[in-house]
């Protein structure tokens, strides 16, 4: 048996001659590959409706090692398999993200859970706290943790494109132990960082801004300039989203941006297509002619070229407005063209959600 | 001495409390850290490009243990290290991915190479074949391959958004004799499968779209319905994508459809807005809008909700236009929203580079 308690295995499991995971399972369980029949039963349907017979090497696939259990995968013609040995769990599961992720999700995390609560009375609570707009070390400045604070707890500092994201890790003896710790680290860091929280979840942005528009009963329409509908993908990553989206303009030209968004030539020349005029002016032209409640703009420079000493590439001007309240803001990022783009798009959310409080 | 000849590590080198990887690596190799003076200047001068004093914390990020060479992170402010002992490379890393990638793309990589030149005469080729529009299993019964055909040489199928790429790994006691068994192994595929290839190396789709209208110096706008401004955001992603492409419309409503694609209400409810007729006509208006060469539209129904028995979720229709010809056809997809959205736009790719061969 191996020594980790839990061990995920992934990918090998298509019908190609290269897929040689299940061989390999049962080469080291000593076991042998026997037919599912409920997953054959699936993928003749699944053909069938393609107006297809089931193939021979298809076919292959619904046969997994007699030990395992099978996995139930929404997406491909793989199963997730699961391997129970004296309380230690190995999965083997499909190489395809998405795949792996829907196994995981609809029944894998919860095995490891039960794994978990089974074999154990300590208790370790896990929390998240999503900041943004302060980087990594000023917060760790600003909660200036003291030698002793955490003693079997810990607290993790994870930046990524949404900010810093803090995971408290409250330790106890028990569950109500731990719930009481995880009081005790909250109670001294947030009132400490409270203007940098964004949420106290994993919810992504995208999330939470469309519960608000919901709630509010509110419409958004976006013009973009060098984030190129970054944004208007992200925000529509979200089922449902039609309710408030309206859609948006991508102006990546002056030309353009003169023509569909309706900004005067002039203007353009005299502040420049990044600039707090032209954004805000983007941000209401776009609400009017969509007529949504709101309107947001994104119009910077994504580089690796058109940067300049006064606007260096990383510069970006946002804007957001209703009928009555017009915002903007200037932002300046370090990075790749990827990077930019994504930090842009992240932030703009944040500002929207301040803007939607 | 670790028994791997190669280990990276990433994260764990923020100026947190919880960054341990330095401490930890001084430990391993019984070493010290010392200031590396290059990048304590680095430092200093991107925080007084902001116009602040380089902190204490992240100061202690220019200390690393002293056997280690600094390999230069053009993004973050911790560097990457690299030990050399005995032949034996140890890389450890930042753990944000874009400054991973950086490091590993500016130095790492070349490193590695040096390394198996060094130390080795047998030598293995590797050759990407990007393939579309065929699953996994249908492409393994187009190849075809017996059983002693690739002797100590390989050939994986690796399936993703973009279709399924086939790894060709040729081995030979020499780099000629692998370059012999390259052409062995190529010879007897390619003719099989060549109706499905799409490119022979791993340029993303958006670039060799990017290659072909900056030679033809042509110009391209985009409708987009369900995929919300992914398409565009997936083609901007290429810098100097301003030469080509001028802008999109997002539409995600019938309404907008008719204000701003102008699209015929009376159509829209004779076809609905899935529909080859409505694909037809957005990606000729959008072309006429923007004034470009090409218009490319896209319309679907990306689910959970808005299917029907007759356009289920996963339904999409696609269409390309220039002044002479339209072109449209119709996509199936089965799984997530983010799949099918994502699946659409690589599918669409696709299509435009057939259409502009």
């Amino acid at each position: 048996l191996p020594i980790s308690d839990i061990i995920v295995i992934t990918g090998g499991l298509g019908p190609t001659h290269d897929d040689i995971t299940k061989d390999v399972l049962c080469n080291y369980f000593n076991d042998k590959l026997i037919e599912n029949n409920t997953w054959t039963k699936k993928l003749i349907d699944q053909f069938n409706q393609r107006g297809m017979d089931l193939s021979e090497r298809n076919k292959t696939q619904a046969f997994i090692p007699s030990r395992s259990t099978l996995l139930w995968n929404d997406f491909g013609t793989a199963p997730g398999m699961l391997f129970n040995e004296n309380g230690k769990l190995i999965f083997s599961l499909p190489g395809v993200p998405q795949e792996m992720v829907n196994i995981m999700e609809n029944v894998g995390f919860q095995k490891i859970i039960d794994l978990l609560n089974s074999s154990n009375t300590e208790s370790i609570i896990y929390k998240n706290i999503q900041t943004n707009n302060i980087p990594e070390s000023s917060l760790a400045d600003l909660i200036d943790i003291k030698e002793d604070f955490l003693g079997n707890s810990s607290l993790a500092f994870l930046p990524s494109y949404r900010g810093v994201k803090l995971r408290i890790g409250a330790y106890g003896e028990s569950k109500s132990q731990a719930e009481k710790e995880l009081s005790r680290i909250e109670n001294y860091l947030i009132p400490r960082i409270d203007n940098y929280i964004i949420s106290f979840d994993e919810r992504p942005f995208a999330q939470i801004i469309s519960e608000k528009l919901i709630i509010k009963n509110k419409t958004l329409a976006i013009a973009e300039s060098c984030t190129a509908g970054l944004l208007s993908a992200t925000l529509t990553d979200i089922p449902g989203s039609s309710k408030y989206f309206k859609g948006s303009i991508v102006a990546y030209s002056n030309d353009i941006k003169n023509k569909l968004l309706n900004i005067n030539n002039e203007q353009l020349e005299k502040y420049g297509a990044v600039s707090k005029e032209i954004a805000e002016e983007m941000s209401n032209n776009i609400r009017k002619i969509f007529n949504s409640d709101y309107g947001i703009s994104i119009t910077g420079i994504a580089g690796p070229s058109g940067g300049t000493k006064e606007k260096p590439v990383g510069t970006v001007w946002i804007s957001i407005s209703s009928a009555d309240i017009t915002f903007s803001k200037l932002l300046n990022f370090r990075g790749s063209r990827d990077m930019i783009r994504e930090r842009t798009v992240q932030s703009t959310m944040v500002e929207f959600i301040k803007f939607l409080k």
